[in-house]
């Protein structure tokens, strides 16, 4: 017997050691695993929506691979670029880089291009749950299905302030069948050559253009190519799925709908939403939604997922998917009309829906009550030097040939504008109705320098265009912060009254706002994220003419940068920095 | 009287300064004159062949300006690169770059790309009369229209073998309606996508594509455009034009011919011709002629000029320009058919016309009667990993990401393979009529070191390609020198007996060569300019397939490298080296 006990202790013993070894590794994949990735990108024919072109892949695949993570995890990913002559850069859009500010992935911003036949490691910590995309941000190449998602899920044992059993991610985008050379080709030309909407919308990398409408060379454009049936989300009767949806569009602001159903928005990029149930989610290119949506219609039959173009009149086929009632085959069509979803001008619903989404209660973000700055962004179209642009303020951006990031830390005063770029508040009084006629215009590559830790406030000003009766939507997106949304209003902003209004009690968290047409949005957000970081319209081809800028903070407290990020403008050489 | 004489005294001795300051500013002129340019390059849309698409353009222009040019004038081409996304570089086809080998505008080789938004200085002399050429040498891009003529004169006082009035400049290329992406892509695809045989062909940029062969949508073909009117040559009656006609062709091999009149062969790569007559002259992709042609035809009316396919079955219309016998309209077309040229398959015609083109009897550069070095350069198509390649000696070149003029000189030997390559004795009995079954062929960015000073000879031998009874013609380019062309044969190249028939007499110099289907063609040159040069196929899409090397020679002589051709691989950085 007391030989059998010890044999039974020693064996307690080791399983008592296994148990801590797996504890210990387990622990430690919980608490800092690494995600490491290996991307090749190069371009590849492909036929998103039947009509075939180039596309550009990764590691074979538009949209590109979902990076699945938790929180805290650090994601590495290693890009190859093979895109033969084409440079690349990409953005890890929502995620803010803290620490990491030449991870960014902003070419002239954070970093030179990648050259071809270059790797490039990207490398960051995923510091918080929610829903992030990333796209190339070099040019107008996200257009070109460089792009994906990125979900992050909460620690172990920590939950969301909603249930769902499945989730499920889906990314929607508009589609040319022009290049994007051609395409900025024409932005950049004199006369300004406009590409016009785009040839069909894409739900996760599939839409469907009708092969019939143009003329084009045998073999090209193909309706019963298996690349572009309906991208089909297949769901359990009865269960709950949290659908994270998110817009990349080029231009195209969306509606989006699934036949039937409602859906429960819950989350906005990456925080929590006061839940609200839509018919119909309004969606802005650069925006990321959790929505939930009960599988409790008629099981017997699949049921349409479309989304389509709204503040533009439409000339793009509503896109469709399939909402996959299993076991019906995900092939099989639904037997109804799919739904066109809401009328394309309705600018007051699409305003009230972005003022609906406030913070979820449990998990507000108090903002700081006053700010120490505050810049006014007035959004026109101008003509400068004959060229079409998008100004802010009457200036147009462009980028310098040094990155904003090595050109500040090293001190090279030299390579960018150093002229200071206005707060804005001589444009309070502007006409916003009229067609602009703000013909003092200029181009600029100056940047907006902001005090570390500072609390700065943005009012983004829409105003009418080149047309007449005509003002945009604009979706603005920062890089390496969420800002509080302050408020949505249309018309002129006026800084007596408006600011009076402003939600400081349960306002939203966003890294990407819609400016609505003719509108105003007001954004605080703190400069406390040390590096240097874009802030523009994330319409691909607003950007390419102008729309946007650059904010620097606390540069002296940017650790040394990597020399994978030079290799342009005055960042070439042998040496080490 | 005296006053007077005083007086023409002093008017004398002002118009003899005068005199001298003329003389002082011509002969400063006439002894080191800067040719400056500042290029900017971008793509805009055009129509060369009535075929709207985009094209890359110098100064909105393609092909580009013609560099004209005295020798020994120092030429600088500052070149800004537009093109968006894309990098660049521009090789000065024939030029030397003796002491500037860093200016050669090899990609890969020489210098990284010029990235968008960059301007990159060129700076090089020209040391030797005669016609030359530049253009992208970068990817696929010189398909894409980036390309022009460099024609220097003699120094003041000096004169050709040759007499003619008048001196004309043209080139000739194919042209492809796909971008140079999509032809890439298609190449670097498994299974391999080949473009096909191009829609027209271009005399001076200018071709006719017939616009109902093929469906296109709305106002992307029109035959009335202006831009895509015949290129005319206006000669006045009586006289005698130097045409200097090169070949930038992506893939076919040419023949051009005018209507009626005989072409006396002058020059040949910058190298004076012991003259003889031809109907038509056959060009092949990277070579330049001088041929002097008599407008001694029937004056009242004007006659074509034509270019046709050879060496492959022509599926590519007839190229068309107009000699235009001045008085009569230049966009009068002659009352005949164009001719249509010699038929495409007469290989020894053109093995004849190679083997006819000697140096002129003043003008014999002797070559040196022995070699130290003798390499085999077997040309093969091959299968590497699935993916179809052109090969050397079994070996399919790719580049490094480092250029070696970098990497060698700053002795980064760990960024290409250092394995020395084959001198390809070992092909000497390969079945050069048997589809190719060297299924061991790899690939590599090895290169051949050559010892300063030393002679070389290359024997390039053609094979049968990896089709039944399919040999292909292959013009061979080597950079920064100039070769003697020792021979030209048909079959399989005897090492014992062939060179026994070497031409080292006479034979002419060239810096490009063809090799003709199942032929081979000797070469012998100096090892004498220190530096690093690429010698491959000019053929766009067969260099871009692998058919290529690259020689160094002389790296300890090269000077300090300049930091404007640094910034990829790993030559990113602040420092200076």
């Amino acid at each position: 017997m007391a030989g059998g006990l010890m044999q039974c202790r020693r064996i307690m013993l080791k399983l008592l050691a296994l148990c801590f070894i797996i504890y210990l590794q387990y622990a430690q994949v919980a608490e800092a695993r690494i995600r490491h990735y290996k991307w090749n990108v190069k371009y590849e024919f492909k036929s998103p929506d039947c009509y075939k072109k180039l596309v550009i892949t990764i590691n074979g695949r538009t949209p590109g691979p979902t990076i699945i993570a938790q929180q805290d995890d650090t994601i590495i990913v290693e890009v190859t670029n093979s895109l033969i002559t084409e440079n690349l850069s990409i953005h890890w859009h929502g995620i803010r880089q803290i620490g990491t500010p030449w991870s960014d992935g902003t070419e002239g911003v954070t970093q030179c291009p990648i050259l071809p036949g270059e790797t490039f490691k990207y490398q960051f910590k995923v510091d918080r749950p929610g829903t992030y995309l990333y796209h190339a941000h070099y040019g107008m190449q996200r257009e070109a299905g460089l792009y994906g998602s990125i979900r992050v899920s909460l620690p172990d044992g920590k939950s969301e302030p909603f249930a769902y059993d499945y989730d499920r991610s889906i990314i929607l985008t508009d589609w040319y069948h022009q290049s994007t050379y051609e395409q900025a080709t024409g932005l950049s030309s004199n006369p300004f050559v406009w590409v016009g909407e785009p040839q069909s919308l894409l739900i996760q990398g599939k839409g469907k253009f009708s092969c019939s409408s143009v003329p084009s060379p045998a073999g090209v454009c193909n309706s019963s190519n298996p690349e572009c049936s309906p991208y089909a989300i297949t769901v359990i009767p009865g269960k709950t799925y949290r659908l994270r949806v998110a817009s990349l569009t080029a231009l195209s602001a969306l509606s989006f709908q699934i036949e039937g159903h409602n859906m429960t928005v819950v989350e906005a990029d990456g925080h929590y939403v006061e839940p609200f149930v839509v018919k119909n989610l309004y969606l802005y290119s650069g925006e990321t939604y959790s929505v939930l949506v009960k599988a409790d219609q008629d099981p017997s039959r699949n049921h349409w997922i479309t989304t389509n173009v709204v503040g533009r009149p439409p000339n793009t086929t509503v896109g469709v998917a399939v909402l996959n009632y299993y076991p019906n085959h995900p092939r099989r069509s639904p037997p109804t009309i799919p739904p066109t979803g809401p009328i394309w001008n309705d600018t007051a619903a699409r305003l009230a829906q972005s003022q609906a989404i406030k913070s979820h209660s449990g998990y507000i973000h108090t903002p700081p009550p006053t700010s120490d700055r505050v810049i006014l962004m007035l959004n026109t179209q101008n003509t400068i030097d004959g060229y079409r642009r998008w100004s802010v303020n009457n200036v147009s951006f462009n980028l310098p040939h040094t990155p904003y990031l090595i050109a500040l830390k090293q001190n090279l005063h030299h390579v960018f504008q150093q002229t200071p770029l206005s707060d804005g508040h001589e444009f309070l009084n502007y006409d916003i109705y009229s067609v602009a006629n703000n013909s003092n215009a200029t181009s600029s590559n100056a940047i907006y320098r902001l005090k570390f830790n500072s609390t700065v406030d943005i009012i983004l000003q829409n105003a009418n265009t080149m047309n007449i009766n005509n003002s945009e939507t604009h979706p603005w997106h920062l890089h390496g912060h969420d800002f509080w949304v302050l408020g949505h209003g249309s018309g002129r902003f006026n800084i007596s009254t408006h600011p009076k209004q402003y939600n400081l009690v349960n306002p939203i968290m966003k890294n990407t706002v819609p400016v609505h047409p003719y509108g105003w949005t007001a954004l605080r957000f703190r400069a406390d994220n040390p590096g240097v970081w874009a802030f523009h319209c994330h319409i691909e081809s607003h950007f390419f003419m102008g729309m946007g800028m650059v904010f620097e903070e606390g540069i002296d407290r940017v650790g040394k940068l990597p020399s994978s990020i030079m290799g342009c403008g005055e960042s070439k050489g042998l040496g080490r920095p």
